[in-house]
């Protein structure tokens, strides 16, 4: 990506680092109840009425900036300069890579949903994987532990988390242990690095090309049916894509194509019995050298427990490192690190 | 426990702070094989070759000493000023608490394996519960990143985890992704703290007591069928034991009784198929406020899968405030932090 925070640039110009690893905020409101149990203008909880200027200025704080907007049914999904934002009625999404300080957003946006929907936060999910460049980030962010002190003065009962190995690749949770969120949820992520050569070339040289076209030929746009997608083509290289389906349903892709550093974030929220035949789409599509995967769960969730929807029979070309399985108070977490397998 | 390190006295001479949270090693060996595949004095592959003068001065740096010893079928126990050291065949448990070091033994026990038995180590399992008092502890311990690092500096492969919340109760783990070792383990235990005060009555006024009254009288008899039980009473108040099964079997408990910071571990390889009413004696004989349980499995383990055997019903007085299911290479394990119901 050509535009905002975290390029590294050598003497001669060349970027020699981009951090494509996003930082991950997801956060869920509800309205405010007044002590006599009556809600305060309960009709006006939908974060989509936040004006635009409003939104715009709590991204600078962020270091990012709207490059795109689309919308569909109970959505509007934003393409920044770096990833993602994506506004529902009660929930938010603002996914963020380079050196973008998201946490920045969090006095902002808890004002704003009280200012403009009297709405509170109920549940917060703020995650990572492990910087490829930890030294490369502003300051609270070069270590996870700053992260959560940071999280711990603004929200009681928070609950930090470290999936997979601390010295080697991990993904960093930090969750509310509070009220449940009363509708089906669940949250697919492969985060993948070392990505094939021919596959990036699919997002390399983009200056001038069409992103329908980048969309298309990579094959991103087989990979989840019914969605209107609204993707990004960066200058000199690097892919960004939103993608809506039905009711408040999404997918997002990140692409930081450079060989030194390669990087593909998938996400999406789509409400699947059984995602092993998607993941086996994304590797074949991506064909990444490694990945770290979480299914987030609730017990609304048409696909029930994470752990029984990833059965790995699709994985055969990777070797587990790590797997693990979490029970949170209202979701169930899988977490899985693989390494693709050298002799195939 | 009134020997050793880790004491803090107030002004007037009253203990003010104890660390009853244990480091714990535990290593497993193996015969170094020559190149022609000769093992070379294997017949001397028995750890409990290695003199007690040696394993003493070993303790030096570990800053802490021999309190009692005993024996059975294939294994030494000792007793420690500060908790526990077993020495069988091919592994090695040092358990240490208070503010010793413990991962000062490793090259003396590196060396000390090769001199005497011409082993070397094939896994390591370093572990413990986050410290009530880390500011306390001797500076590598002071948080678990700086103990990764040493470890990183002495084994390759190695992988670290933090289980349970890292802004919470949480149990950090250190261990080596490589060769399994062949032979069924299993390894529970219970690190409980803000104990039942009836209960520590028993561990307190130890003065001049037998430690066989104080095993009998709490309980701690009673526990484990067919247990050879070495206890040891501190004064003016502590308890420790080692108790002995058949074969390379062992339980070993050690309890700090004070109102401000108690503490209790217990830890077992006993093979059961089923651990559930073990967990049950032990939370009915201690009663514990709140506690954090492992279990670790491996494929030879009599029952099979960590997970299955933890069926949390005997758990009803208690709620689950974390469980998570970890599956490395050799092992897998089942971590859960439980607190007590303060309505029932």
């Amino acid at each position: 990506m050509d535009q905002g925070s975290g390029k590294v640039n050598n003497e001669g110009g060349k970027l020699t680092h981009y951090e494509g690893t996003e930082k991950l905020l997801e956060l869920w409101f509800e309205p405010i109840t007044l002590e006599n149990g009556e809600t305060k203008r309960q009709k006006m909880c939908d974060l989509r009425v936040i004006p635009r200027d409003e939104i715009a200025e709590m991204l600078v704080k962020v270091k990012c900036e709207i490059v795109s907007f689309s919308e569909r049914d109970e959505q509007h999904a934003y393409i920044l300069s770096e990833s993602s934002l994506f506004i529902s009625k009660r929930r938010l999404i603002l996914k963020t890579c380079g050196t973008t300080t998201v946490l920045a957003s969090l006095d902002s946006l808890l004002a704003l949903a009280k200012k403009y929907c009297n709405c509170k936060v109920v549940d917060i999910f703020y995650s990572r994987k492990n910087f490829m460049r930890p030294d490369l980030q502003h300051s609270l962010y070069k270590s996870f532990e700053d992260e959560v002190k940071y999280l711990d003065s603004i929200f009681d009962r928070g609950a930090a988390y470290v999936l997979g190995r601390m010295n080697g690749d991990c993904w960093y949770l930090y969750t509310l242990d509070d009220t449940s969120i009363e509708q089906p949820d669940q949250t697919l992520e492969m985060l993948m690095t070392d990505l094939d050569d021919e596959v990036m070339a699919h997002f390399q040289n983009t200056t001038g090309r069409k992103s329908e076209d980048v969309t298309k030929e990579s094959g991103i746009a087989d990979l989840v049916p019914d969605c209107k997608i609204d993707g990004f083509v960066f200058e000199p290289c690097g892919y960004s894509m939103n993608g809506l389906l039905k009711d408040d349903g999404y997918v997002t892709i990140h692409v930081t194509p450079e060989k030194e550093f390669s990087y593909v974030s998938f996400e999406t929220n789509a409400s699947m019995e059984d995602y092993s035949s998607l993941v086996d789409r994304i590797l074949s599509t991506f064909r990444p050298g490694k990945f770290v995967m979480t299914l987030f769960t609730n017990e609304q969730a048409a696909c029930r427990s994470s752990r029984d929807t990833l059965k790995e029979t699709l994985l055969d070309r990777y070797t587990r490192h790590d797997r693990q399985y979490s029970e949170f108070k209202n979701y169930d977490l899988t977490f899985g690190h693989y390494v693709r397998d050298k002799k195939r």
